[in-house]
This record gives C-alpha cells, sequence and structure tokens, in this order.
C-alpha cells in the first residue's frame, strides 16, 4: 500500500489507531520502528527543534525541507500539521503538491490566520478563519491532489478559541462538506466533555481525529467507546529529547567526564545503525573499486 | 566578546576548556543554558538527526540551514565539524564566507578525502588527503575571512587511519605553517598512548583540541597534564536523545496512553520557554493593535 | 561605505537617484557594471524568473536565497521589495535579521494583506492592511535591525486600490512617524497626476521612492521638480531576457542551427568573466599544489 | 507519457532531436513555449545566472531547488547537467532519487573528478576519473532509480582532455556496459573531426547525445548522416539573456528613462501571462468567498 493508501485505511477504520510525534528523520525512523502504523508531524515539535516559535517563523519551505528528510528515512504515511496552509487557499494547493512530491500522505490544517499562534498559548484571544474562506481552501486542496488517497484533515479550533458545541459542528460540517477526509476536534479541557458533546451529535458523519495533550489522564478506551478513529501522541518525543538533554548535558558540565556517561547513552553503534552504515558499507563493496582509484589510473 | 573572539579565547587560554554537542537550534540553547561556553555542531550529530548518514549525504548548504539556526538561538560560540570543508580549497573558503555571514566562530577541517567517511567506520580503509593540498586549502580559508578572529581548526587523521606519530606531527607542524589556528589530534584508542605522544613531541606549539569519545574513562585531570587545551563533548546530546525517544515511544506505544508519560517528559510550558514564547506574547502587546483588526467579523 | 550607508544616503540626498531591477545575482552583476548605485530585488521579476506567481508563491526563505546570491554577487546596495513582510510584524522583523545578515541593505513593505497580490492585476479588489497594525510591524522592523542605517521604506497602495489623496497623505504620515526611512506612493496612472497631489501635500516630511513603471513617458525632470528622491526602474531587465530568450530559442528552433547564432549572443569568454573565471585561476595557482596529487603522496 | 518516457523516446528514436538549455523556471517555460520537446539543464547557465562559477560553488541541493521550479513549470523533460554526480557513488545515487521525487527525466555525469571544471576553461589540466570508480557510479544510479525510464547519460571528456580516440572509445564501451542510457562525447574542436571519427567507430551500439557549441557552423544534416540521437543547444538563453540586459540596463542609465525603453521590452502583461496570472484568477473566483473577509473594516 502506499503510505497514502496506509494513512486513508487508519482514518477510515472503525478500529482506533495511533500516530506518533517525530520532528526530524532521526525521530521519525525511531517512531516507525517503534512499530507505530504513522508519523505526526508537530509544527510545534518541528518548529522547537529548529530553534524558533510556533509562529511560522520557519518558512513552509524550510517545513518542507524537514519533512522530506523525515519521509525518505520512513516507510510509514506522515501527516502533517500544517497549521493554516500558510496563507490562502493558493498557498494551500500548492502546499498539497509539494507534499506530494515528497511522498507525505496528508495534512492537517486548522481554521485559524496566518501567521499561526499555537493553541495553548493565548487561545481564546485568537480570531477563527472565515468559514468559507477556509471552505474554499480544502476545496481548493482536494482539487490539486493527484493521488486520490491524499488525506486533508480539517482542524476545528471552535473549542480552543471559546466557542461552544454549535460553533465547533457548524465548522465540522462545514469542512466535511467542502471535501475533507477527516475532521480533527481539538480542545484544551482537561477533561472530553467537549469532545463526547461533539461526538454524541456528530454520529460518525466522516472520521474524526484527536490530540488528547490536555487530557491525557482519560483512559483510551474512553477513546474507542466515543468512535475516534484516530488519536495523535503530538509531541512526547520531542519533551522526551529535551528532559534527556538537559540531563546529560548538566551531568557532563558537572563531572567535566563521559566516564559516567557512556553506559547511559545510546552506543555510537546504534547511532551508525540508524543511519543506515551497513547498507552504505555493502554498497561501497559492490559499486567501489577494488583500490583506491590511483593518479597513474586517473589519467 | 564577539562569538569569534570568544572561541579564540578558548583555544588560547592554556586552562582546559570544553564544548559540548549539538545538532539543531534547540539542542544549541540547552547547551548553552546548562552552561557551556561553546557548542560543537558535530557532522556525525547533524546528519543522524536528519535522518541521513554521515558520509555528505546532506549538502553543505543543508547543514548551513542547521547552523543558521543553531546560530541564531544562542549567544556562545559554535564550532563546526566541517568534513573535509565539502570539497577543494575553492569550496572550504566559500564555506568561511558563508559561516561569517551566520555567525559561526570557527571551523574543523579533516586532512580526508571528500565525500567524507566516520572516522570511526572502516578508517583503516581510509586515504589521508594530500598534504600540500591541505595546506593550500588552510590558507585559501585563512585568506577568506574577514573577522581576524575566525578560527580554522585542522583535524589530523594520521592516527585513526593507522599512521603513526611521525606522520601526525609532520602533518600537524604543516598545517600549523600553513596557518590553521589549532590542531585537532583525533585518535580511536581506548586509551591515551597516542594523544600522549603527540603532546609531548608537540611542546605547545600551537593549540591542541581532542575528543574524548573513545578514550572517555581517561580522567579529564589527564587532559589538562597533557597540555590540551580544548575538549569537545562530540556527540552525547544526540545518543541521550535516542535513548529517551525509544522510550517514551516504547511505552506509548504498549500503554496506549500518555498518562504516566505526562509527569516524565518536560512540560509543554518549558517547551514555550525554550522557544521564547514570552518575548512574542510582550512584542504582540507593543506591536499590535489593541484589537485584531476585524476579529469580530470573522466569524 | 557599508552598503546599508549608501542606500541611506541615496534616500536622503535632494537629487534625485536611480536604481535597477535584478532578479538573480548575474542580473544584480549586470546592473552593477551598468553603473547603477543600486539594486531593486523586484517580487515580481523575482516570483517570474522563478516560474512562479507575484503571489507569495515562493516562500519567503526562497527569496532570500535569490537575495544571498544577489548580495555576494556585488558591492552595491540592494533594496528588497519586501511584498508585506510576508506575515505580521513577528515575520517582518525576523525578516529584517535574516536581509542583514546577507547585506541587504534594506526593505520595502507595503500595506497590504498576506498573501500579496501584484498591484497591476484585480487591485482595486484588493483590501489595504489597518494602519495600525502596519505602523506596528514598521516599529518592530526598526526596532529589530542592528545597523542605524539599514533602511525600511514604507509602499503606499492607497492610490492603487481606488482610494484617494487624503487616504494616502494619512497612511504616509502614520508611516513616517512609525518610523518608515522612506514613503514609496505608488500609481499606476499613465500621469503623474496623483503622484503631483501627493507631492504638493507632504512638502517633503520624509523621502519619497517612486516607481514609474505605468507612466513611464514622464520626463525624469518632472520626477525631479516633485523632489522625489529615488527612482525605480522596477523590472525591465527581466523583460528584456524575456524577450531576448524568446527571440533566440525561436530562431535555433527554426534553424535547427547555431550558425546565425554564435555572433549574436554574449560570447561564452563573457559569460566566463562575469561568473570571475580568472580570480579562481589564479587562486587555483596560489592554493592548489603544482602537480594533481598522486596516490602515493595520498598515503 | 511521462517525462521520462519523453526523454527516453528521444535518446532512442533514430531521427535527430534537439533539446535547448534552461536556467530557471521562465526560461524553461519559454523553451517549452517555443516547442522544444526537452530541455537542458545546463550546469554552466544555473551558475552563472546564480552569480557564481561552474566549479560546484552552488551546492548541489540548491541546484535541485532550480530544477524544481523548472520542473514545476514545465511538461517536457528535463535532462539536468549533473556535472560528476556531485561527489561518489552514492552521491550521485541520492542525487538520482531527489531527481525522480522533483519530475526530473535524466541526468548526465561527466568522467571527470569533483569539484568540477568547464570542459572551455583549463581543459588539458584537468584528470579523468578512474574509469573503474565512474562506471560503478553509473551502475548505483541505475540500480537507484525507481522509472525504469530514467535516463543515465554517461558524458566522456577524453577529447576534451587531450586524449586521443582510442580513449574516448574505451570509456564510451566501459560507460555502455556499466548501464549508461546514451553516451555524450564532447569535443571542443571548431570541426566535428573528432565526433566523426568517434560515431564511426562506434556503430551505434548505443544513442549518442553532442554539444556542438565550440563546431556551431557545421550544418545540422551533418549530425544526422553521423548518426547522432540528440543535440544539445547548451547555453544561448543564458547567453541572450546576457546581452538583452546589459543593453536595456546601458540605455536606461543612458537616458534617466523608460519612454524608449517601454515598447522595446517584453510587456508586463505577458509576464503576468507566462506566470499564469489567469489560472489564478480563475482560481480566486472558484475557492475565494465572494467578498474578502472583514475587507471593508479594513480601513
Amino acid at each position: 500500500m502506499r503510505k497514502t493508501q496506509q494513512l486513508m485505511a487508519m482514518l477510515k477504520s472503525t478500529s482506533l489507531d495511533f500516530i506518533m510525534e517525530a520532528h526530524n528523520g532521526l525521530s521519525a525512523k525511531i517512531v516507525e520502528e517503534t512499530g507505530f502504523k504513522g508519523i505526526w508531524a508537530s509544527g510545534l515539535s518541528i518548529s522547537a527543534s529548529l530553534g524558533v516559535r510556533d509562529n511560522n517563523e520557519a518558512s513552509w519551505t524550510q517545513v518542507l525541507d524537514v519533512l522530506e528528510f523525515m519521509s525518505d528515512a520512513t516507510s510509514i504515511p506522515i501527516l502533517l500539521d500544517g497549521d493554516t496552509g500558510y496563507g490562502n487557499f493558493n498557498n494551500a494547493r500548492r502546499l498539497v503538491k509539494k507534499l506530494e512530491q515528497r511522498g507525505i500522505a496528508g495534512v492537517c490544517i486548522e481554521d485559524k490566520l496566518f501567521p499561526k499562534t499555537n493553541s495553548f498559548i493565548n487561545a481564546s484571544a485568537q480570531p477563527l478563519a472565515d468559514i468559507h474562506e477556509f471552505c474554499g481552501k480544502i476545496r481548493a486542496m482536494k482539487d490539486m491532489q493527484t493521488d486520490d488517497d491524499f488525506a486533508v484533515v480539517a482542524r476545528v479550533e471552535a473549542f480552543i478559541t471559546g466557542w461552544g458545541l454549535e460553533e465547533a459542528l457548524r465548522r465540522a460540517e462545514a469542512y466535511r462538506q467542502a471535501g475533507a477526509d477527516a475532521i480533527l476536534m481539538h480542545s484544551k479541557r482537561a477533561d472530553t466533555l467537549e469532545i463526547e458533546a461533539f461526538m454524541q451529535e456528530w454520529g460518525g458523519r466522516s472520521p474524526v481525529v484527536i490530540v488528547p495533550t490536555k487530557y491525557y489522564t482519560t483512559p483510551t478506551v474512553k477513546f474507542q467507546e466515543l468512535g475516534v478513529n484516530l488519536v495523535i501522541w503530538a509531541n512526547h518525543n520531542l519533551r522526551a529529547s529535551i528532559d534527556a538533554m538537559k540531563k546529560i548535558s548538566g551531568q557532563i558540565m558537572r563531572e567535566h567526564s563521559l566516564a559516567h556517561v557512556e553506559g547511559v547513552v545510546t552506543p555510537l553503534e546504534e547511532v551508525f545503525r540508524l543511519q543506515g552504515a551497513d547498507e552504505l558499507e555493502m554498497a561501497e563493496k559492490k559499486y567501489l573499486p577494488a583500490v583506491e582509484p590511483g593518479a597513474d589510473d586517473r589519467l
């Protein structure tokens, strides 16, 4: 199955699936080797790892460069956290073209304004996109894609910005009718009240994706009962790596030595394995002359 | 002090200094916040984090893009692991120009052939660069720099490729005379016999940098006694992050839940702090109109 | 004088100056060799040469890559046609930082919405930016620059979008008070009625820049009389090259031969000269070993 | 037919075909509109237009970025002048993967050393690649491609570097056996003696490509008689544009006016047409809300 088919299958299947955050080629490969069926290319994680803010400080082509490394390093589908599509319908449909070229399986866009602001900072102050403008964006993206299975997921920020169920439903339905393959209903509550309310009213009109970063205590079985199709573990590889790098940097700073570090961190050989050093070694045997070419041979 | 002055001071001071590996803007910021006085932009770590091999699979401008994010995110000097300079003297001097534009304090080039191969894989099979060609490269780089304090460090791979002390000294001296600001003497032995032998013969003709990745058990005081000027902790942030991401991904995969993860990983608020979210919030108050234009009418 | 000082001097001098469009390193070099004192990095020309539309289809970092080649190839100041600043105040101030790193002398931003649309297509349908929002953007850019002479030029699109003199003056004054170093008053009329009206009311409160693409028949002395400081020849190198490439491609297509082409086009030697082949030849003599290093020497 | 199939058909057909140089999206589109069946992405032209030398001063990913714009702007096949493959077999096969992602139909690599030098500068001083090393590179590239019709053309520099017919034939045959889809036999003579000699001995073992930049006076029918399959018009769009930009810049510099320029250069409307402004205008009608949200309230 093509990567796009794999992602579309996950969205459409009634069984609950999970995709895990990655932010570069290395973390993407780790997510695949761990056994996940898909990768969430988090805008927050990618911007944070680059060292900038999650406010479109990195250009959309700089994000694209990160995605290309992630896609080349893995064989499972990648769903991009595409912010607002980085502009209007024209920027968003151009994005779709570029994502398809790089083997990205789908993109999630949110109904906010460019430049985007993170949903967990100052959210209530953030205006939402005009519904008609956002629906036009979805239609433009769906019209652009050449692979029928490329997924456009519409993220509803109504709850995040303090609007209620009615607005959330109104937008979800409008986006569905515009052609969105799935709805990502976002909530920053510590419980699932908003999500529950939506799922009951929604009644499975189209696949639903959730991001339980804030209501992480909710047992996963609950999501299954609600009929959620896909859960995104949104930023935990990044957050685990920050914790680990702070600790190891701190230890080496204090001890001025690697003596007690070498055994703790991943062996160098494992780094080489993750990079695929073996394949290159075999390839060198296959494609390089037995002896390093000498000047005489070199004419 | 400019970043270049800070690095040059570390190289020239007789007291032992330490710089720590980083591979993106985030890890670079963590290295600075931990208290290190400088950053080692490791070719191995950067390539591994991108998801490619340490064999110039990423182009030199792709590495430059990573460096720009690292430099923008920090105020301490960055020393680039510049492989062979990515080509001949002309590529190497062009690199110097680009590094200066991006606020990188110095670059270390090694006397091997392009495309480079990692010193810990198959090293004995690797030919070294022609001494005269490599000295010309150093001279071209020094002639190109506009900031007198930009540092060009010459890495000697003689020990790594199985050559002895004589060749190591012959090359170190040639590189010093060509204008190298410091010599990085590399060794893959588990002890410091090679480094000791070199330091005794070298007699402080110019600053010496070492990378004790393989002889990590050696007490740091030993390096001080030998007269080493700078120690590079070369790849441990990367290796710590791999270990952490494998564990957290594995746990989330098994538990299908974040319940026992949230407390373990870095809080989201700390991610925002590292990104500098506060500065933007203040800036929005300072530069944005009291009310987002047309916000109300956008729903 | 630094490039920034050169541009600022042109803006502030009462004598009329001229800058010429370029869209890549080659055309920039030709503009300098022709004798112009500055370069207009046209958004229209750069996007057209890339093969995309002037609607932010190329990302701002892709434009930055073009600018870097242009700046490296020349020693005269470059004024960037920076559209709307590629987003809000935060994107615009980030742009300033990146432009300074690459030796760009100034940027002109226009009071429209992102993504920008060309002023000569459908202009009357285009809404203008909120004045307060645009002024905040200017303040943020001026606060970001580290070189006091970096120029921020505010382009007023009031006439272009069908608003009258009053709105044009209101905006120009607001932008001036916000810190803009100069006002670019744009007009698409075939005559200079709008420009005249503005200049009379403006009374030299700050430097004024114009783009006479549409009122090209106006004698230049007229601009001098009106007190204009800088004239931009906005896109004529691009348009000349299109005409030339169409003709030569057509001729070669018809004749299936270069026989009558070789004498007409620029000699290959001139291409090499423009690229600076001589400097490299000298550098090779200076930095390369007399003989191509042989295997023996290469260990 | 896919672009790769179109190029392969041109190579394999016994009738003489022609491809024309382009160096950015704009010139590529002009080449297609002129009626050519293919595009030569010239390394010389691309580097010159960027403002750098044809010595791998632009990184291979910077060239790739240019190619992506060229490919997106056109529907005819592009053959890349891929220098030496930008490194060893591993760099060259990685290039193939990236070219396929961007819809490039084929690549031509030459048997010289990285960094490359232009064949018309100092050529006799340039060493050739080791035959076995170069054949391994060809095999690696052919093994990497996923589209069977992607073309790898092997450029023989034996004549250029002063070697005779025997060496040219030895290399051509070795490259053919290694899997090269065609041989580009290069010559810098003002006549076709070398090409004739080769063609007679070669006897159509595989398709042959030539670049008659230096023997441009030779009637094209001659190439047909010799059995050449494809002729490359290698750099004439670039050279025509240089001539045109010098002239128009000079005229505007002298006349300080556009009065006599406007009629000479391509009209602005044609620039917009080449960019595809019409499609966007239609798309805006299709995808944007009737009224730009909040436009009225924005003044």
